[in-house]
């Protein structure tokens, strides 16, 4: 049985000396590979992970590093195309937005200006939602610095353009035959309730078989809430990270070996 | 002879989740925390350092996690305040902007769009500089999420907008008696005289003793082709990140040793 797990965090480049990342530390990824990688019934762990993301030690286990959303999706995909993998942990705290564009707010603030004063532009200000995409229209599109080089820290004030990254999780659905899937879904501070729907919502869209919810208010070093959601809606709860990696190992191994006999 | 060494990158947040760093490792932070510890002469090294930086390991060495630009600021004070400092070598890549705010472009376009549509707003769009002063007000000033919880990831344009962080560096002239100062500048890709060129204005303007100018471009593990200027712009180079560790530990010794006779 060969698992792949991503874990740790995305990195996404600004310049060449500044990325947007995230707090994950990679701790609960490296436990669940460490945990994968003493069952008998698995063979290899492939370890997708970000920078600075905590690593296991094991022969079973190779690591791959990788930085931004786009890097990993085609890591995954080389890794799947070149290996059978029988299940996909997916606990990598994934940047929801990449870098667009930077630039001055002098020059985008010029370049509205200009727009603003041009001839035909009087009209079109009377109706309010009409320049509001039009605004946003101009914002989003506005080119900045390349994200080649550094910055040049002489602006007083740098904005950042971030547009959606594409979903890892859906990429899962192209690959046959689809491996177990195992999804997480963090939030920050909700109701139990909201973060099953949430977690679960997640899961009918990307056709995961097991989603793993968890809230950030809930984790504090080894204690560490989590919820093992699976279709049917029915939960198993986990306190500690050695229960939640337990917990996915478990289940995880039974049902590919249930596929197997099917 | 006790010493203040500022190590890895600075993390600013945006969010409870996410935060904007950079590829600073630490790396060469740590040799020369190691070397200084290495030292006869050096009772005490303060390694002030980032998330993820990389640590040396010495009993000499207390090491200070620090993450951003306010709390470096703030620890370094105390360390001055409770023990003598007798030299502090700042290599510290620290983030020139901290965030200011977060928005999604919708937010910002709609309540761009409502000044405009405002009564008087016409006349002054005639004049397109004041326009883009108006504007850039707007920008600059509008108010985004708050950093506390986690951002939802259901806006399709994520705007940062960052603002200037003080300078570390010019906290240090508030230190008397003034201990030994050497600064860092990093640029990518410039000549080799505009490298010292604006090491040696950043060494005017902060009154240091010193700056190692470096370029991202000329460093590759252990390769670190590093120039240590001093305020008559004589400069050593260095080709490794033990040279460049050599070189600072010999020459804040030495004059830490010669302000101690006078």
């Amino acid at each position: 049985m060969n698992i792949l797990i991503t874990s740790g965090g995305t990195s996404e480049k600004i310049d060449d000396v500044r990325f947007i990342t995230n707090f994950s530390t990679g701790s609960l990824g490296k436990r669940i590979a460490e945990t994968f990688a003493s069952s008998e019934k698995v063979d290899k762990v492939f370890l997708l992970h970000g920078r600075n993301a905590k690593l296991p030690e094991s022969e079973k286990i190779e690591k791959i590093p990788c930085g931004g959303v786009q890097e990993v999706i085609e890591t995954i995909r080389r890794v799947v195309a070149e290996n059978k993998i029988d299940a996909i942990v997916h606990s990598m705290a994934v940047s929801d937005y990449g870098v667009d564009a930077a630039f001055s707010s002098r020059a985008l603030s010029e370049y509205l200006a200009k727009q603003f004063s041009g001839a035909n532009m009087g009209e079109s200000l009377a109706d309010e939602e009409a320049t509001a995409d039009l605004i946003e229209n101009m914002i989003t599109n506005f080119e900045g610095y390349s994200a080649n080089g550094k910055i040049r820290s002489d602006v007083e004030h740098l904005m950042i353009n971030l547009g959606r990254t594409p979903k890892i999780i859906s990429v899962f659905k192209e690959f046959t035959p689809r491996p177990v899937i195992v999804g997480f879904k963090l939030l920050s501070g909700v109701s139990k309730a909201e973060l099953i729907d949430v977690a679960h919502a997640l899961l009918l869209k990307n056709e995961c078989d097991y989603v793993l919810a968890n809230d950030l208010t809930s984790i504090s070093g080894e204690n560490h809430t989590g919820y093992l959601i699976d279709k049917d809606r029915s939960e198993k709860v986990f306190k500690t990270k050695q229960e939640i990696a337990n917990g996915i190992v478990e289940t995880v191994c039974t049902l590919c070996e249930e596929r197997a006999k099917n």
